[in-house]
């Protein structure tokens, strides 16, 4: 497989988007984003060895830092923290723990997978054990609520706990309906709503306690509709591939016996369709081209596209640049598309 | 093993001496360990099944509530909470917090370990598998900070998250070490001081950071140290037994390959003493019975001891029942010898 691995930063066509809200964020956002970025290797260093060299590992291996330009976005669009060096500081501690609850969450997925590569790099239980891996997911937990700690703010400390929480349950939920002929699209979309959405509305949420306090109940709803957009049109990209784009074999989920949205709805029109037996990548392929052949994956996409629609319509009032800021964020969404 | 295990509360000598201090505390001590024991098994049945399911198994499953008891003896050392509504609910989180992520550390041990009992109960990874024992820490973990944000004190999370961190890396250590010859009384001692000692240091801080502040580092530090003996007379226990006291067979961290003090220090005497090909509970008894020849059980012990009393010597003046119930509870330490 590592022939098609992706760039440790994600598919071509996210990277793309990214660098284009940092671009319009100008050098405020950028400088932000370093910042973070900057402070998340800090965190993970400072651990003991060996944890610190695998927690430092895991978090500079990358990915989009979706997570904590949302953050950093919200924060914007709910009146921003310039000028004020504490609340600034609070606002990178609160991006920076966003981003380790999600490498914490996909460390020890990868325990649970066996899984080899993770954005290119081989995961830290390929690298160092079991033992080794479920220790440093769980210091990165508890790395990321000391950074939260920093904010000043229990409130936000609880919105990080419950989407942790959420999380946690919607990995579960994932696990327990693994190769089920049974699974119904609500019970698909309220597992990606545990599993994705609610850390992309905590994501949101932390960033809007750093302005007005009317915003992070609205900006929160935003986070979470995209965060459901992503996980829907990412489980639609596994099947569409095309593979030299997303990085990966189509259809990795199904192999996994991931029950998603193309495949419940695909079985409702053929139902044939069966994950049982599938085993290698190229049953996992036919099985998506069967899936394809019903016409699913337009529903599916125009599913995801339809949330990204919904959550633009539901943002507040914003000046022009942080609402198009915030655009361009839930494009993202459905850009990798393009 | 089943006819060994203890009473789900833990060794009877240790029962009887958390009851003296119950006894003595009163009306109120009593009654803050029941709102903190109830309100433990309400936040793990919030969660979604099946975790719930697992996660209240896993606490009401029980344990001496060491911890938090430690909690409210450092608050009530600190000046108290009578009075005050939201301070006191906010001490009970706190309670609630310590044993969370005492009891997440516990489940993801158990993962590790494959072990089949816990306090005389399948544990969650017998009875589920992995990945519901992985998600049960986690979410263990997340809950813990969610209570803690209660408390409204961002020192009190970084209170806790650095013990979490710390118990990471303890435990991690401990894996490095098993089976080594060359681990040293230094690297033992840190590695108790990560994996047991800075949780009973954040429990006592957490409950003095809600009285007076100045308690904060004494109390901590008291915590730090009972805990330091807590876990070293734990290691003597498991080598000299009985059996019929501590619930398991003597020498069962032999098997398992972690090097104790007593093993480090009777190596130091008899540098025949070998873990390896250590297999059945009858070559562990042997192993332990090797080690007590060398008459190192009695240094040990008296290392405990003596962190004991210099914890009680280094408690800052207090009113004649608050000190009392802080030695007592610095007594449970070494109690369990009675």
């Amino acid at each position: 497989m590592s022939a098609l691995h992706p760039a440790a930063a994600g598919i071509p066509a996210d990277v793309e988007a990214v660098e284009e809200i940092m671009r319009r964020g100008g050098a405020g956002l950028r400088e932000r984003m370093g910042q973070a970025e900057a402070h998340l290797e800090d965190v993970t260093a400072r651990a003991g060895a060996p944890l610190a060299t695998h927690a430092t590992a895991t978090v500079v291996a990358g990915g989009k830092r979706l997570r904590p330009l949302l953050v950093l976005l919200a924060a914007e669009a709910a009146g921003g923290v310039a000028g004020d060096p504490e609340r600034e500081q609070s606002l990178i501690a609160a991006a920076v723990a966003v981003e380790l609850v999600h490498s914490a969450t996909l460390v020890h997925d990868d325990v649970l997978d066996a899984a080899a590569l993770r954005r290119g790099r081989p995961t830290v239980v390929a690298a160092a054990g079991r033992e080794i891996a479920t220790a440093t997911g769980d210091l990165l937990f508890s790395r990321a609520f000391a950074e939260l700690a920093r904010s000043r703010s229990a409130e936000a400390v609880r919105f990080l706990s419950d989407a942790s929480c959420a999380l946690a349950e919607g990995e579960l939920l994932q696990r327990e309906d693994a190769w089920s002929a049974s699974v119904t699209p609500e019970r698909y979309l309220h597992r990606c709503d545990l599993k994705t959405a609610r850390l992309f509305q905590a994501a949101c949420a932390l960033g809007a306690l750093h302005g007005t306090p009317a915003a992070v109940e609205p900006l929160g709803r935003f986070g979470r509709r995209i965060g459901l957009a992503f996980q829907l049109l990412d489980d639609v990209l596994d099947v569409s591939g095309p593979a030299e784009r997303t990085g990966k074999h189509r259809g990795t989920d199904l192999l996994d016996g991931t029950v998603t949205l193309p495949l419940i709805l695909a079985r409702e029109r053929d139902p044939e369709i069966d994950l049982r037996g599938v085993r290698t990548t190229e049953e996992a392929a036919a099985v998506c081209d069967r899936i394809a052949a019903t016409g699913v994956l337009e529903d599916a996409r125009s599913r995801g596209q339809d949330l990204v629609a919904e959550a633009k319509r539901g943002l507040p009032a914003l000046p022009l640049r942080q609402r198009e800021a915030l655009d361009l964020a839930a494009d993202v969404m459905v850009e990798r598309y393009a």
